[in-house]
């Protein structure tokens, strides 16, 4: 794991960076154990999030229905998938925190054409609020290909 | 232009979110007036880069390439595409900052299709190096259509 270290900070910043990457995992954790409600809790209030699919800006306007749309795209697959985290870099100052890196989804939807496997993009930005780690931004992205036929680039591989 | 500031930090932060947001505007000024060097210059040299265009992650692997790989992006447009940030929401803490919303990219080449205007996501990532705030990471994507067709969905609006 590939961590950078905000020298100044007058926080502890290895356990700052360990409490950071903790909050992200337990959201990767969550949607693999199919449980929605713990990966949208990780969330601020007002988290600005990025999803892979459209819109623009993710969101139901309240929590309970991001809840229920996690739990629909889960329940959606033949089992959860699996996300894992590769690598991530973190940078602490204060109470901001900026985690980025490459991510892997993997499962299985048979109505969606069956197994799949993607390397995406990852960035993240969190908040200390009290003593808690709070997603406040998250943005998850394959590119496209700029060759006429604008599709996602799925196959793409670090 | 909304921003968040973080009212624990020990540092000015009007200061920092104007002094971060500058670097920002002046990264877009600098594609549009056609100058690839000056918006090379303002990423760190070890910047990770997730670009609309594949790769996953972008980058040469030397600064002089990357500012030539972006000077033949420009000028394969009919002119100098603009881009412009739309509500930027800042975090800064320490020597950290971090900037996301919404952009628009307008522009025209006659050999991929004529004018072109679209919405995108984007993530920055900012440290501060003595007086200067530098970009040492840049995330910027479109969602893509989860309908099967795994197409870039390019004509979003916020």
């Amino acid at each position: 794991m590939s961590t950078t270290i905000d020298a100044t900070s007058t926080t502890d910043t290895d356990t700052d960076t360990a409490a950071v990457l903790a909050v992200l995992h337990g959201v990767h954790d969550a949607v693999a154990a199919g449980d929605a409600r713990a990966a949208v809790d990780a969330h601020a209030g007002d988290a600005a999030v990025y999803d892979l699919a459209p819109p623009l800006v993710a969101g139901t306007g309240s929590r309970e229905g991001d809840v229920a749309a996690l739990q629909a795209w889960i329940d959606g697959k033949d089992a959860p998938p699996v996300i894992t985290l590769h690598d991530p870099v973190v940078h602490v100052g204060g109470d901001v925190a900026l985690v980025f890196g490459l991510a892997r989804m993997s499962g299985s939807s048979a109505r969606e054409g069956g197994a799949f496997s993607f390397w995406f993009r990852v960035s993240y930005g969190l908040r200390r609020a009290g003593t808690t780690w709070r997603i406040v931004h998250r943005h998850e992205s394959v590119p496209f290909r700029m060759d006429g036929t604008f599709l996602a680039a799925l196959d793409l591989r670090p």
